[in-house]
């Protein structure tokens, strides 16, 4: 049998998944991530663990097709890491490094288009070849998968589409520099942020008033509570997003749009409010562009990250 | 010697060429469209065309690697057309079609697509891997090219950023049904649109007030000699475009954007006004994207059929 193993890296912990080569997850578990002395710990530690694991199951290296890693950073096809601000990373080459490290055939790919791979080769997307995965966490990732291939760009900002400037009104700041990002009002945080706008304009009565500490998930569970106010903003999200989803159809026209991340367990209501303004601003010959919900949640990486070995 | 024949299917003529497979243009030629009977005399027009050049050059069939087709329609990777309204077309599978015809290899695209492959190819694109070209001409054309594929689209509509919507507030209508798009504000006739809108404002001073006629080129000529009526169209302009790739770049962040189509023979000051605004809208890490003239003019669409062959 021959095995691949999975890496998603992240601020706090490493994912890790053992996969069979034809694409079963055999087993997961977590490492932490060790940030001190600017990260230069990570790789070595998740090559240990690798290493750990085979000498459990007994895995020879010719066992091994490889390892796939996603990393928060922007990654060039080549296994380049232009900086890593989250785990203190600078610019390297990844691939070369876990290379050495674990003496294993190693791909790279940034986070968000990994996982975008993952939900569809295994999640919501699946079925689908080319598909856009957004995910609404406390920021706006996005990936582009076209073909089964991951759109990287070539400064590896590919499906940065939680940048898509949306409004030249803006005055706060997004956390990239710019003012008016999607991800300004589409994120988890950004939800809040319509909503919290939305109550302060007028004293329209509404059952999120007096909540301390709103969260998105108040405004949703409002919403399906028919509360007039939180549906106002659910509306505006919606507008704000189906827009971007539209004119980012204009330019790739995937088969389909996975809807991931926190904001998305607010379920297929969501959509709804997206799809509707996706349909009133898109090119006519992307209206029927399907829209799915992300499935895998917090897997999405190791099987993407998986599925980059198995191409 | 083995040789392509590339095609350029337009409203009005065909635009035919005899390419070496090292990618040498030997010849060029031309025909006419003929719309009669829905578009049905065109393909066999084409084939007879490419047959008498293969009679007149003693070319066998063997040597002929191929036949590559830009189609002014949507077209799927199979080559299915969806439609090509300009000429009379349904939908049906071109490539099969052609192959029955020629008795050749045949390879399709949509004709903005393969235009965009040409100038990456051999045009203002040289060098470069991953581009989107922009057509400023009658309509706005587009085609992304990523790690040298067409992203055709699942509808064939990938690249179609002439139809990104980027003003809510617009009363007329596009051809495409819609109302806001690219097209309206930076096509040729968009430009004449924008020029004439500042002009009826108020009562400014301008060279370009009392033109009958008005064009795109009197617009860019006047910017040159400094007018400053012109130079605010053109700044309007640049803002509208800019913004427009700043949102593309985020979804595939290319190494350039190629700017072709009538518009642009304005040359080398169109791209400042466009890249100003680009750099002020776009993510971090898109921002040295590298912004060209297109160079080949009428011949991007054969050299880019060519090229579908070569690949």
């Amino acid at each position: 049998m021959a095995y691949i193993f999975a890496v998603d890296l992240g601020g706090t912990t490493v994912k890790m998944g053992l996969f069979e080569t034809a694409g079963n997850l055999l087993e997961k578990w977590e490492i932490d991530t060790n940030k001190e002395d600017q990260g230069s710990h990570i790789l070595p530690d998740i090559a240990a663990s690798i290493r750990g694991k085979m000498t459990e199951k007994s895995i020879k290296d010719s066992d091994v097709a490889g390892v796939g890693i996603g990393v928060p950073g922007a990654v060039r096809d080549n296994g380049d890491i232009l900086g890593a601000a989250n785990l203190g990373w600078g610019t390297f080459n990844v691939k070369e490094t876990l290379e050495g490290l674990t003496g294993l055939k190693v791909k790279v790919g940034n986070d968000a288009n990994v996982a975008a791979l993952g939900e569809m080769y295994a999640g919501g997307g699946k079925g689908y070849n080319s598909i856009v995965a957004v995910t609404l966490g406390t920021g706006v990732g996005g990936g582009v998968v076209i073909d089964g291939k991951i759109v990287c760009g070539a400064n590896g900002a590919g499906g940065e589409i939680g940048h898509i400037h949306v409004d030249d009104d803006e005055t706060e700041v997004c956390g990239c520099g710019n003012k008016g990002c999607l991800e300004q009002y589409t994120s988890a945080t950004g939800v809040v942020r319509l909503a919290k706008r939305r109550l302060a304009a007028d004293d329209k009565a509404s059952s999120i008033r007096n909540i301390k500490n709103l969260t998105c998930k108040d405004v949703f569970d409002a919403v399906k509570e028919g509360d007039e106010l939180s549906i106002e903003v659910a509306e505006k999200f919606g507008y704000i997003l189906g827009k971007a989803l539209a004119q980012v159809a204009c330019v790739v026209n995937p088969e389909a749009f996975v809807i991931g991340g926190g904001v998305s367990k607010a379920g297929e209501i969501l959509l709804t409010f997206i799809q509707k303004n996706f349909v009133t601003y898109t090119f006519n010959g992307c209206r029927n562009t399907d829209f799915k919900l992300a499935s895998l949640g917090n897997d999405a990486g190791i099987y993407g990250a998986a599925k980059l070995i198995m191409e």
